[in-house]
């Protein structure tokens, strides 16, 4: 944890926070704060700002916080993923938070199993604190917006152009030899959108709509991944293709 | 699982491969192989092949094996990583080698904790398997070197020379605003050494010594990542602009 996340439910005065739970632990157990001891701490959607630690009692650390009035950027990239299996999405939520995206897009695909949609891993109350996770991992304060669109033919025609309008949408696929990062580069002020198929990849008329929809193959590689290790590989080289282009 | 991978120990003739193990099962549960079917396969370290499923009984199932010429390159890159706690290196095993990794050395640092070499994560018979999977799911059949070096100062002065020549030494390092693209497009036909810091980052005294035999920093970007998410997304990185290079 290297940025203690607060939200508006934390705050018990205009800038004093008792945390008791995990943070509470983390903080007292592995970083073994004292008083006095300055933390690194952000707003949920908001600012950073630094937390002093002004009481220490019965597990529960007090601090006065100071915001400064940066806000971070929303992560350029967003994510259309077909909806992998629980244990795969599980693992995935903080990673997805800490490599930084705007929005997880989920979808119904030929080659997703129906049951993967009735898993208390798609529950909001369960994602929640793993995308706060994966936030606190990487000093961000954005979270992500999650939707989860069991038709995958209603999503693409009727949903897509509200969820993300102007911008790159690249979808990876077995046999492209287009890199991400050439299509990156093209316009690297617009947002991306990477979808990823399931394990088995997408199938015909789900390719053909995708593509009558402004997505572009893009490669992945010679490799067959697994989806969490090539969602990971592919939001690192479209974020380092977006750094690159701002000169970061 | 996209590849079948075979050993010595496999063959029982000339041509002929009958498994009993996970790889049987995985044929008759997931991809329901019949008789006369041709399934992808692999020698470890060698060619790749077509077997034609030629029997099927009591679980265990029968090839035929043709192997063609074409032995895959071995990858180009090289790992070497601060040993991280074992939950971690036992997910990480079956990730490198999909990725696809040369070798992969493990060092001692301050900030990696002694039990951690203690652990049976590191035993040969347990992590060949993982690799395995990880190169059945690429498609690869290079098993990536393995070498666990309990001292840093001992491996970086006395053993890395021998373990990587000449070639490109990159070393993930935060407030670097270096891309990793831009060192490896500058002899894109070196092999590239990646070294990946402990959770906490390598102290004073091994980056130097880091930097006093060749190693040049490069920048993980701004987000602070998990040591898995950084070896993924560096490694993925490093991989497309080698491709890149090499017009794939």
């Amino acid at each position: 944890m290297n940025l203690v996340l607060l939200d508006d439910r934390d705050r018990d005065g205009a800038s004093r926070v008792t945390l008791s739970d995990a943070r509470a632990t983390h903080l007292l157990t592995v970083l073994k704060v004292t008083r006095g001891q300055h933390v690194r701490i952000g707003v949920l959607d908001g600012p950073f700002g630094v937390g002093t630690v002004t009481a220490i009692a019965d597990g529960r650390v007090t601090m006065e916080c100071v915001f400064d009035g940066e806000v971070p950027a929303r992560p350029q990239v967003d994510l259309l993923l077909a909806l992998p299996r629980p244990k795969v999405m599980n693992r995935l939520w903080a990673q997805l938070s800490a490599l930084g995206v705007g929005q997880i897009i989920l979808t119904n695909a030929e080659r997703v199993e129906r049951p993967y949609f009735d898993t208390h891993v798609l529950d909001e109350a369960h994602y929640r604190p793993l995308l706060i996770e994966g936030l606190q991992q990487a000093r961000d304060t954005r979270l992500p917006a999650v939707s989860i669109h069991r038709q995958f033919k209603v999503l693409v025609e009727d949903h897509l152009d509200t969820l993300f309008g102007n911008g790159a949408r690249l979808l990876a696929h077995p046999g492209s030899t287009v890199s991400a990062r050439s299509l990156v580069r093209e316009h690297p002020d617009q947002r991306v959108l990477l979808a990823i198929g399931p394990e088995g990849g997408w199938n015909t008329f789900e390719l053909s709509l995708l593509e009558a929809h402004g997505f572009r193959q893009i490669s992945l590689g010679p490799r067959t991944l697994r989806v969490d290790t090539a969602c990971t590989a592919l939001l690192a080289i479209v974020q380092a293709a977006l750094a690159e282009a701002h000169g970061g």
